[in-house]
């Protein structure tokens, strides 16, 4: 669908909100007054405010970015009580729209509107992160179960349901995730005959990447039964099973002695309150001497919760942590030493902007399987992930590290960038 | 002097030890009883400790890597009740001598010895880690001001006195401390024109590559006259005073806004009391569109003091930061995003063998105009610290940063090690 078909999209939507505004009691004055007190909580950002009745208090010296539509008076004061959570329930049902695109207005209020964390939302989000192995297991089927064929609708070819590294700007989303796989490899330095634990392994793009391309053996750990199924069927298919086993366990049951731990896009759902955990698995399962590993994970600058409609309705139990508490609460405590930490929030913004055109162009196919709320709930967190990757309100971060006694698994960083110079000599652009 | 050389020195202190060691008392029953103590301490590392009759409780499996000559009683003790401490003033006094090598013994010694850090100590480190902006200038005078003459003595031909960066394992001193100035500056992607603050510039090394090399205009802060001065002759001299500007001042009272922040070298003598400012300074000095800086520093995995007696002879009031301190005590409430980590330590513990070589070469001169006591010091400091950064006992990161709202200066790491591929070519060996 292009640019034409999605503003036909939106002008029907908005017709269908105002249709129902029609139908709402008329707006009265201490409606006027909520929606005045919303208007001047968002105002940082240039987004409108309107009513069910086409009326708003917007006040901004500049045009506005957008505007978002109230349908009713329940709607609004939701968003007064308690936006974090309310933008996002109006919005999936369908009692809130968004003019002017849903990407930039989300963006603007993300980089401009501080949302009040209070110490009691703090305290509930620490309450509710404990991830006991069922629970963990309730939480990835809850978001990962959801079918392999509704992210086979939008996710790449290889299924990577994590931050893309597009080494080349333009390169394609298929590109981008395959050179993300080789990064981490890269990054891993490793070497044929070694053996690899992932904690966390998706659908088993690297698991696979790994042994096709680095004859390394591995141990893919996941909790997903419909991810584990598909990762196993591609193995067997393309003769990697002597190299690949998938395994149906949580990452803390972990044994053995590995040369490599490897976890990309699940320390978020790990929690805090099991990250001690997960330092003993480091400590038990790498070896002492030459061993490595890599956590690719979202994380922030400061500590706070996740969003509270996200971790309601997307992703319950996840916690995307900071610098300071991967490295302070399991690193150190596992005996590991940071090697290097790159930050790719921009790329996990642009790999979001893929994602969503992808799941704009299958709007249709998710309506009819899943609903129009789980369509607009879906619509939502990637237009509200993209936007906080755009403006550093969440970052990606990759951290490789090694036991303490070991040294680091190369001399510079000059050999993970080489193949790039290779294949692109340079002066031959 | 070569090794024949070196050889010949200890042969002739070990004699003058075991001289004195004739003149001491006789070894009683207490005094083995305490040897036993202290050996047992010591014991996870094979190192074998001789009283000064000759005798040990030396029961290791392995041969010993060394040994530890205590010339007498008092020693001893020293070792026995605090011997992070008392090694060091003993070595320094030469009632202490090491056979086996310095560096390898005290290595093992950092490897394999948990020295106990009680509260008291930790509390102690605290209270007198506060450098008010007085104390620092009298803590660098300490350190830095001995005499530019004195660091010419064994610091490359730039005087750059913080780790290098060996991009070829084989390079020179002199070409690695260049590699690492060219390296922050691409770090940094440094653009014609832009300005640069840098805080503790040391003989001014940096700023000088960094006006030179990428046309910046840098306003170098430093506490140190003695460094000042060289520095001034020096851009004076390369008809760099037009970009360079050094100030006499405390980095705490940087005023304007800047492109870039760099600091190498610094952070160490800050002291966890004073993060707080350094947030500040950063808030205000750093653009908050299109800067970034760069923090380089000597780190920990785990947060403790330094080593007493480095703390009370060679660097008072300093304090090696963990990544997670740096992060949550500067970068995050100066609002800042960490976009770009490197662990330098392998690095450090080969910039410190090359000066520990020179420093021996230079012995003769050094004990001439400074004492016997300060020349055993020094060669203690500059062992002690190799085996430090040997064993992953210390760590030496640089960071990269910028303004939350900020872009990474870069799409990706590839630009940083384009210039060494470009030199090299690949297939070009």
């Amino acid at each position: 669908m292009g640019a034409d078909g999605e503003t036909a999209q939106v002008a029907e939507q908005t017709t269908r909100v105002l249709d129902r505004a029609r139908a709402a009691r008329v707006v009265r004055l201490p409606d006027r007054w909520l929606a005045d007190r919303v208007q001047r909580m968002i105002e940082p950002a240039a987004v409108r405010l309107e009513l069910w009745d086409g009326s708003s208090s917007y006040a901004g010296s500049l045009a506005p970015v957008g505007d978002i539509l109230v349908a009713d008076r329940r709607t609004l004061w939701g968003l007064a009580v308690n936006p974090d959570l309310w933008f996002g329930e109006s919005y999936m049902a369908g009692r809130l729209e968004v003019r002017g695109g849903l990407e930039p207005v989300v963006e603007t209020l993300t980089a401009n509107v501080a949302v009040p964390t209070s110490w009691l939302h703090r305290l509930k989000a620490l309450l509710t992160r404990s991830n006991s192995l069922a629970l963990a297991r309730r939480n990835v089927h809850h978001h990962y179960d959801l079918g392999n064929s509704f992210y086979q609708l939008w996710l790449d070819r290889e299924l990577v349901y994590t931050c893309a590294y597009f080494a080349d700007p333009e390169m394609s989303l298929e590109d981008a995730q395959v050179a993300k796989l080789d990064l981490v490899c890269r990054k891993l330095r490793l070497r044929p005959g070694e053996s690899v634990v992932e904690a966390g392994c998706g659908w088993g793009a690297l698991a696979m990447h790994m042994a096709r391309h680095y004859g390394v053996k591995v141990k893919a750990f996941n909790v997903s039964r419909e991810q584990l199924r598909y990762a196993r069927e591609r193995a067997s298919r393309d003769g990697l099973s002597g190299l690949v086993e998938f395994i149906d366990d949580d990452y803390r049951n972990v044994s053995g002695e590995f040369d490599v731990f490897v976890s990309v896009g699940m320390l978020e759902h790990v929690g805090v309150q099991h990250y001690q955990s997960l330092a003993e698995v480091l400590r038990r399962c790498l070896k002492r001497t030459g061993g490595r590993g890599l956590l690719h994970f979202i994380g922030r600058d400061v500590p706070r919760p996740l969003n509270a409609w996200i971790s309601r309705r997307i992703f319950p139990g996840a916690y995307p942590p900071t610098l300071a508490e991967v490295t302070r609460q399991i690193l150190a405590p596992g005996g590991m030493s940071v090697i290097d930490v790159e930050n790719l929030r921009l790329h996990y913004r642009d790999t979001l902007a893929h994602w969503s055109q992808r799941f704009a162009a299958a709007r249709e196919q998710v309506r009819t399987s899943y609903g129009e709320a789980f369509r607009r709930a879906w619509e939502l967190y990637l237009a509200g992930s993209q936007a906080a990757f755009a403006t550093g309100y969440m970052q990606l971060f990759q951290v490789v590290f090694v036991p303490r006694e070991s040294p680091p698994p190369s001399w510079t960083r000059a050999d993970v960038y080489e193949a790039q110079f290779r294949r692109h000599p340079a002066g031959a652009d």
